[in-house]
């Protein structure tokens, strides 16, 4: 916890003096004053953010964490656990949708074992074991993790965003695998958005009507059993979440603490998001929300959060897919700051 | 005419069986069904256009071209006219927005004076002159252009497209400058879509109240003074239409026939698409809506089209720039399809 604490203590609001330079800035280049729209809001806030004009992104890093859901018990998922580790296998290999995205956009992934079920078959330098346990424990049982759990869950992704800070990040992504993960994060905000489980709960990768209504029993069961306190996100984690989710929210405040724009993916993303803005709200500002999916979710958590997405382009696949392609806007916002001429350096005439 | 009759004969429906194939394709990938929503949609639609599953999208033009209005006498900018020829230069110079954003996603520009007022001092081989004539007339007053101007503004797109894709091409865009031209693509919308005047237009490049007012009104003159006929698109082109946006209705046209994507930026651009689809609705299954701008018409273009807009980001610039950001989408979605892994080569088990 003195940690998480430390980190935490480091969140300041955006630097508004070089935001306001950014404008200026922006309000000379050749083009009628905020007519590249979100843009223009996106190199402003990314000013705000590292506390000075972005002169280029360089060092991209999608963060994607895997780990078990005990709750899939239940029969809350389309498909079995097993194909958590073999998604992991799969990141590794580059051929996951994921791989594809962040090469797209120049990013490295850096993924990691947060508490998968099984032990992984082989050991690769590009895999960051940090186990929290071997899978959650079933939620609608019982609560699926401790809180000590729910601190490591948290201060592992501190401790994986500064290993990769040291390599060099100018951005970073969250992304995630778990098979049964959006019922955890269903969970997370029906209870932090104070929101109805059907108005939140989708059909993840592609439940039919019986598996959505086993879903929702899951976790009105998980709800009414554990009474997670809504005021306490630390609680929250512990009794509905997962240790990728954890991780995640980790990330978010270490990314924050450390002045480095953070892209928030999917839905599981956001319920990281919801956890870590419970945990310090000043995180909020250091966010760009990648995109809103198909899980109906994934709207109440923007909102809660007061974020407007950048894409949306009927995703549901998370592991950062979203996030990476709104890395590509990003990127593009940053190079119309630099790139762009002036009216005066391109000799052509202001309004009138 | 006799070139327009020729291309647009050419142009035929999608090709069904590749789109299954690229679905079936699809559907052997690492992710669950569908859930990469849009871009799959768009790997299907490519395979569709170009009749073979896309293997990469090496050639990416993005054609902006220029022309002056004789509306501008009714003070229907914010911006003076000379800055159409002005934007040119910087265009030439690589300083303009389009020059930024079309160099992120590794597209070239191809920038042509289509009828530019003045004629541009420097010759520079990057600019094509296609010159129909020194701006059009004050639609306000009198026919925009001559019919037959109408037919040579289609056919200069036609052939700058055929000399682009001489050097290569596998996707298209379109992007315009020219002060006054969200008053022809006003009254173009109003006409072809049969809407009201003030839901069409919109403040441009930022008109005050009195600005607007005056856009209005001499929309309303140009329509009651020329009566365009709305079921014949060369009529209303050459009444309230503009150079610029005839020969991208051309290159829309061209590029349908020659079995090329073509991604359409903002409202102007949506007005010559509206033009293009006047002349031959089957060249709407090879538009792509790069984005939905903050011009109202634009949102009632798409819609008359039957198109979903890539991105929605605020923009109102024009020049291509939201096709540009959307040709990054576009380029993710062919790298999907060709670079993820099957669930058979990655051994991750399929769903229940």
């Amino acid at each position: 916890m003195d940690k998480i604490k430390a980190i935490v203590s480091r969140i300041a609001p955006l630097d508004a003096k070089v935001m306001d330079q950014a404008q200026k800035k922006l309000d000379l280049l050749t083009k009628p004053q905020g007519s590249l729209g979100r843009l223009e809001d996106l190199a402003k806030q990314l000013a705000g953010i590292i506390g000075a004009l972005p002169k280029n992104i360089k060092d991209k890093v999608v963060f994607t964490f895997a780990a078990d859901h005990g709750v899939t018990a239940e029969g809350v998922s389309a498909y079995p656990s097993e194909v958590t580790a073999q998604m992991v296998y799969n990141f590794l290999a580059g051929g996951a949708g994921i791989n594809v995205l962040a090469r797209h956009v120049g990013a490295r992934v850096a993924v990691a074992d947060l508490g998968i079920k099984t032990e992984l078959k082989i050991k690769n330098e590009k895999l960051k074991i940090r186990k929290v346990g071997s899978g959650t424990k079933n939620m609608a049982k019982e609560p699926a993790m401790t809180e000590s759990e729910a601190v490591k869950s948290i201060e592992a992704g501190m401790e994986i965003f500064e290993e990769e800070l040291a390599k060099g990040l100018d951005i970073a992504a969250t992304g995630e695998m778990g098979i049964g993960n959006t019922t955890a994060a269903s969970c997370i905000t029906a209870v932090i958005a104070g929101k109805d489980i059907t108005a939140v709960c989708g059909r993840g990768t592609g439940l039919d009507d019986q598996g959505l209504s086993r879903k929702v029993s899951a976790i009105n069961k998980a709800i009414a059993l554990n009474k997670p306190d809504k005021n306490n996100a630390l609680d929250v984690l512990a009794k509905v979440g997962g240790f990728e989710i954890g991780a995640l929210a980790g990330v978010i405040l270490a990314a924050a603490a450390n002045k480095k724009p953070i892209v928030i993916d999917g839905f599981i993303s956001g319920a990281a998001a919801l956890i870590a803005f419970g945990i310090e709200p000043k995180c909020r500002d250091y966010m760009i929300a990648g995109h809103v999916g198909i899980e109906p979710g994934h709207r109440i958590i923007l909102e809660h959060l007061g974020l407007k997405p950048l894409l949306d382009l009927d995703l549901r696949l998370g592991e950062g897919t979203g996030a990476a392609l709104a890395i590509g806007i990003i990127d593009a916002a940053v190079k119309i700051l630099n790139e762009m001429a002036t009216f005066e350096s391109a000799g052509v005439s202001e309004k009138k």
